[in-house]
């Protein structure tokens, strides 16, 4: 199989013959016509993860981000930037084609990256009937518990939160990736907790004047709730690791291999 | 004093005749008319905020960021909220006007927000000669430590950090607040790193996917970049600090106060 190829074979997997006018969906490095030797799939087509792919024969990377620092990979300002240039020659060095897979495993149906979540968390029993996997029901148990049962089995050494650690909680929400931000409207994620009566949100990003402002006055004004902050890339990476196992047997004999980007933080 | 003549005293000093068609610097609770009895500035009006102000007199809070959990303090959404509901009972009881004062803060020249950030640190012999108060030179010094330096001048347990904690850094650049997601291009921040040749930047809110990947594939890559992530709360708490001192003079008798609306997350 050729690049082209496969991407087409996984756009049809996800979404049949539903095809989208525009979408960032595209190839960033490489050719259509490259025959693979191998695959690999990740959150971030980072310069490790680059260099890993290569080092395990694969010229394939199935990204979910983007590679070049914006949302849609433009190429205008980067033009002489010393990290552009580098990871752009590390690129052709190893032969790499990458290609994002975003907006097709978001619109599969139930959505890939939630799916992967929900199956590294073992959550399938708690979700709750709603039209989207943003609803879970769980035995009654303390904030940091919960916080706890979220960094072992997501691999975080810290996680950031917002209320009161011994509150207790059973009703969660999860709005993965940039999804907590609102998917466009700033107010989403508010209206969720309050119309599912939810009293945790997990989230990737945040703006510290939206639902982190709500849930702040929310645990002062003695109501029940609270965030987890668990980050974009921890709260997408299992979509791309659990992608691993649905693409092998779509791609035949051409390994495919999962890579954990990691978490790009530190916390001092 | 009544609140407008508080308000147009404030706006008057920071930036002369200048007003804005349009801002979200508006009387969010209370009348214009109302004699002020005390003045409370904080980073943000939180539910303690209130309760602290009330118990020391105060009857007006000038707030830098929203009251109500949106950039505009839009209400459309919030009518049967709880949380909103509990919160606009509470400033009904303590009789609060609460104003905002963001837009007006920033365009002030210098930005009055950074000035109170650099006087906590202690950096303004540090500012390099730009258009904005963006950029610092130290003496150089490692990059652990300039995250220790942070955490005890600003007050934080935790610091997330993006890259290498063991490398040497000389050249600083600051984005407070929601400065550091690019002022509506994505890619400023890290423009702003590549022709003022930064290794580090300090930022309020972040995403993921463009300056804190552009910095972790740098650090990957062999380059000397890294961030320091201080949140919106912790980089703008400071220039409603030293408001204080500055407001004092200009309203009389009637006393002022800062409130540390403090940052709203744990670690766990």
């Amino acid at each position: 199989m050729n690049v082209q190829q496969v991407m087409e074979t996984v756009i049809q997997d996800s979404c049949g013959d539903q095809r989208l006018p525009s979408t960032g969906d595209v190839l960033v490095a490489g050719e259509a016509g490259m025959k693979v030797t191998g695959i690999v799939t990740t959150y971030m087509a980072t310069a490790d993860v680059i260099r890993q792919a290569h080092a395990i024969g694969a010229n394939l990377i199935i990204t979910h981000e983007p590679s070049f620092y914006t949302g849609a990979d433009q190429l205008d300002w980067v033009q002489q930037d010393p990290v552009y240039e580098a990871k752009r020659k590390l690129i052709e060095e190893c032969g790499m084609a990458i290609w994002r897979y975003h907006d097709y495993m978001h619109m599969a149906q139930p959505d890939r990256i939630y799916t992967g979540l929900i199956k590294e968390l073992g959550w399938e029993s708690r979700q709750v009937d709603y039209p989207y996997p943003w609803i879970y029901e769980m035995d009654s148990l303390k904030l940091r518990d919960l916080a706890e049962e979220l960094k072992q089995k997501l691999h975080m050494d810290v996680i950031q939160i917002v209320g009161n650690p011994d509150m207790t909680c059973s009703r969660i929400g999860i709005l993965v990736g940039g999804g907590s931000l609102g998917l466009g409207k700033e107010s989403m994620p508010m209206e969720l907790m309050r119309e599912q009566n939810l009293d945790v949100m997990i989230c990737g990003e945040i703006t510290e004047w939206t639902l982190c402002a709500y849930v702040n006055d929310a645990a002062m004004l003695g109501l029940n709730k609270a965030m987890l902050i668990i980050g974009h890339e921890r709260s997408e990476e299992w979509g791309m690791k659990h992608m691993a196992d649905w693409l092998q047997p779509l791609v035949g004999e051409i390994p495919v291999h999962f890579l954990d980007a990691k978490e790009p933080f530190l916390y001092l």
